[in-house]
């Protein structure tokens, strides 16, 4: 039987969940997903970090000796690639929506990824969801998803792999699930953060591997009529690292890039480096 | 030890929860939260067919059966008030946001309720988060409820009640927990569904009532600044039915309105209606 963490340690089984705790009623919490390679929880350090600042903007109390422990306990002994996903909620509250809560809970979960997933092209639709400029959610992982799950049921419907999501300004965003990246006369433009994005730790590897290789990024607003003067597109997230876009709306696009070759084998890369210096 | 309803059961203790239940992971599922007088739960069939049009939109299994059952068996011992609420996710689900999942969870829980935070006047400040213009959840009680959180935690931060919150084109919508009515002139003014509002079911029974009495009810946009102009406002929600805003943003509202104290009582005799009549 799968083995879950829960708060400081790993049990077996079903969850005892208070019907009450607010991550399970109100979405009240945050969570990241990390790619694990035989043992080791890539870029963990930044997914931390990110988690942290999102608990520290929600109120969320940050556990981080537990989170420490948990990720270790899940993933020490894991060969080949697994995904690990943290889910943080506000803990067990009354009733009510503003509550200080002093007691989190902590939810650490190991599954299976096939790493072959990774850099394979997708087909995207453009949702009729858009990302709210006016929320402090569209900028942190938090479990209040359910936009991102009708986006991406919109995406299976049209027989996609995924949506693109606009903002609610009507500029380009990013995808239910990754940050995206458009390619333009050899030069990388992707949405600003104050775009109502998530601040991806996949897209700011590449926004580094880019600019150490002298390719020149633009965070920057997007809209769709840029987009549609593009080369070519490109998703960016943690567990399948970037993926070219084939289509987009109906419209092909070329082979994966030199651009794209050239970020791949650096993120790979930077996943040995991970791994040889664990 | 506290009963809860679990898909088909009560059960005491801790709630045996899938780590992969999508409620908990993506905030992807729906509530309701009813007031239960003396064993009746109010309201019933509207809160039942809100729940039931909203799994329908979404693609959540709804199982009718089983929350009838829970309903029935959480609230026909409660004696006074109590507030029952129905959690119902899309069930457990592998990775990935789009899957079908035929089989939900469904849990109910009773708590008591203080009847006399009923017509309590409240205190408001505007929140900063606006509610999305582009997004079905904003229609809808999804468990995805971060933003409303925010609001909230934000209003308790300035000593208010609660929070108003404006949608993303600036106009007003509702409070975090709230639908909201505007007196002007003896009729009622109350932002249109179409603004990124719940359909509360308190919302159309204060527009009945009001109807039925010959009070001029307009559901339409309300700017800021239609607001402003208001002789007054008050809050509409189930559990406490009709309250006046006595203060929104440090303006001060006088006492409670010949219309109010007209629809509050109309509120009561509908509830003993329903308590009669069950």
């Amino acid at each position: 039987m799968k083995r879950v963490w829960l708060n400081t340690k790993l049990i077996k089984g079903k969850l005892p969940m208070s019907s009450h705790d607010r991550g399970m009623t109100l979405g009240d919490g945050l969570f990241e997903t990390l790619a694990v390679r035989d043992g080791v929880a890539l870029w963990r350090f930044e997914h931390t970090e990110r988690m942290r600042a999102a608990a520290d903007a929600t109120g969320i109390p940050f556990p981080e000796t537990e989170i420490e422990n948990g990720i270790d306990a899940l993933s020490y002994k894991a060969k080949g690639y697994h995904v690990l996903r943290l889910t943080l909620t506000r803990g067990e509250g009354g009733r009510g929506l503003a509550g200080e809560i002093k007691k989190p809970t902590l939810i650490g979960t190991l599954d299976p990824f096939d790493g072959q997933l990774r850099f394979q092209p997708v087909k995207l639709i453009t949702s009729a969801i858009r990302r709210n400029l006016h929320s402090p959610g569209s900028h942190m992982k938090t479990l209040s998803y359910m936009d991102n799950v009708l986006a991406a049921r919109e995406a299976a419907a049209a027989d996609a792999d995924d949506a693109l999501m606009l903002n609610s300004a009507g500029r380009v965003a990013c995808s239910t699930v990754a940050n995206i990246f458009a390619e333009k006369d050899g030069a990388l433009i992707t949405p600003a953060l104050a775009e109502g994005i998530l601040p991806g730790v996949m897209r700011a590897a590449v926004i580094r591997a880019a600019k150490q290789r002298g390719i020149q990024v633009k965070e920057k607003q997007v809209k769709p009529a840029d987009a549609a003067s593009a080369d070519g597109f490109f998703l960016t997230n943690s567990l399948r690292f970037i993926r070219p876009v084939a289509m987009l709306d109906g419209k092909r696009y070329g082979p994966r890039s030199k651009i794209v070759d050239e970020l791949s084998r650096a993120l790979l890369n930077a996943e040995t480096e991970q791994l040889v210096l664990s």
